[in-house]
């Protein structure tokens, strides 16, 4: 059974129907659903009785220059990729999961008009795609604070391509006491390495081509760490990482950083974070790999 | 019975076995009891089962240069005031009623290390006290949440005297659905007119002559407005504040805004408040005064 409902009464009224001893699995998007989506929606329903895909374009979330208007809605190619996921995975038979489509009608559904409460986990979001995106990660943490609220959660998805937002909820929740128990899902990638995003397909094909350079440039780096002990592999990396960043002014940023806290990595790190922005065109791509460091 | 409690896990211990019918009140305070806080304690102990009263002094809504070093700590006489409240409203007889006093022992018991989440209210924070206070109100409202957050009330319980803290409180609530009544409570004044304030210790005996200022001026706006039809008492009082602030340069505000939004008056404005904050040597009060206006 897959439903989609557009408002959030009609949700909060589907929820209070839901019996307590049931588990929820939320998995918030933007739409324009992709691979990456899919398996996270996918986890959620082996993991969980109920599935919720949110799909909110998030204004809050978009500085003033970026592509808020632009970025594609897809509803119902969206709901139909969901209901080939549910078929598939022989959901319908058991007729005990359920899946549903919370995708509000209206940017007033999920922030009522005169909504002016924002929350701002802080240091986390004062590096990578903070630095750039001022009030970025505030418009992340105050929608999903939202999400949570409205669907009350067992569980929720977050794809590891964006780490630091993943980093940074993991933190709200912890901070705030949320009782929700969040879940990262590995990167989705195409044939050719590049991680499944919806601004991929603003690419054209020369794009694309330069775009492949933030996979390739991760990848190196893994290696680099991979394959020297540690901290001379950070000494490696540091080195090649100033190389690159001259040689293209595309980047964003192209940072090594400890996993667990963001923070410049220490002696006694034990995963380290490679990740990149590349701007390409006029379109901005992010990607990070995870790597654990070799102790001599 | 009154009891008290000092970590957030003996609270938390506490409240777990609290039955789900019965209702909590929440006074948070700073301590340092006057009559201003009674009056909410004993409202809340009238209007609910258990009464939880916080005192806790918190950093994060103190400015640099403001006064949390000095802030009058005061948790044994804190504690004997209540208990001569809870006796003399008759309360241990019933043996229904309970009072318990919420006084986390360290700062690290409500904010742990490497706490990094505020919240922040907008518009509403811009002006009156958020004006030369940058950051108080995300303090207050970070600590009123994980206060609400540990303690659960049913109802919490606000003095006026803070009116803008009570509005900004008020929409965080709605904003994040917190699922809590706030209770706004009457300022307590001394005989002589000041409102009460724990800050009023600061003041050697001439400044108190000084401080009366405040009052005195609060209340002859109030009379212009109930003495004149709407708009002209605005005319009237906008006129009577530039002459106020412009023979003395300790006001840090004196305004005449919309009671409910904070906002300039409109001509549809039924009730406004007359707020100000006067500094008196070092020490900074604030009063208000809310008139219903006069409509010809």
């Amino acid at each position: 059974m897959i439903e989609i409902l557009r408002t959030t009464e009609q949700f909060q009224i589907f929820r209070k129907h839901i019996k307590t001893d049931l588990s929820i699995g939320l998995v918030p998007t933007m739409g324009n659903l992709h691979k990456g989506h899919l398996s996270l929606a996918k986890e959620s329903l082996r993991a969980n009785d109920i599935t919720v895909v949110s799909i909110f374009v998030n204004p809050m979330q978009f500085g003033p220059n970026e592509d808020f208007e632009k970025y594609p809605r897809t509803l119902g190619e969206d709901a139909q990729l969901l209901k080939e996921l549910f078929r598939s995975e022989g959901f319908p038979k058991s007729g005990q999961k359920r899946l549903v489509i919370f995708a509000p009608e209206s940017v007033e559904e999920v922030f009522p008009s005169g909504y002016q409460t924002k929350i701002e986990v802080g240091q986390l979001t004062d590096k990578l795609c903070g630095l750039n995106r001022p009030g970025h990660f505030e418009g992340v943490t105050t929608v999903v604070y939202q999400l949570f609220n409205i669907v009350k959660p067992t569980r929720a998805y977050f794809g590891q391509k964006d780490y630091q937002q993943y980093i940074v909820i993991k933190k709200m929740i912890h901070d705030l006491r949320l009782d929700v128990q969040i879940i990262p899902m590995p990167i989705k990638r195409d044939d050719n390495g590049l991680a499944l995003s919806s601004r991929n397909q603003y690419l054209s094909e020369n794009e694309m081509e330069l775009a492949l350079n933030l996979p390739v440039t991760l990848n190196a780096l893994k290696q680099i760490i991979k394959s020297n002990p540690w901290p001379i592999s950070y000494e490696l990396c540091h080195a090649e990482i100033e190389k690159k960043i001259k040689s293209n002014t595309g980047w964003d940023y192209l940072e090594l950083l400890d996993a667990k806290t963001l923070e410049s990595p220490q002696n006694t790190t034990h995963t380290v974070i490679i990740a990149g922005a590349l701007k390409v065109g006029t379109t901005r791509l992010i990607d990070n790999k995870l790597a654990e460091v070799v102790y001599a």
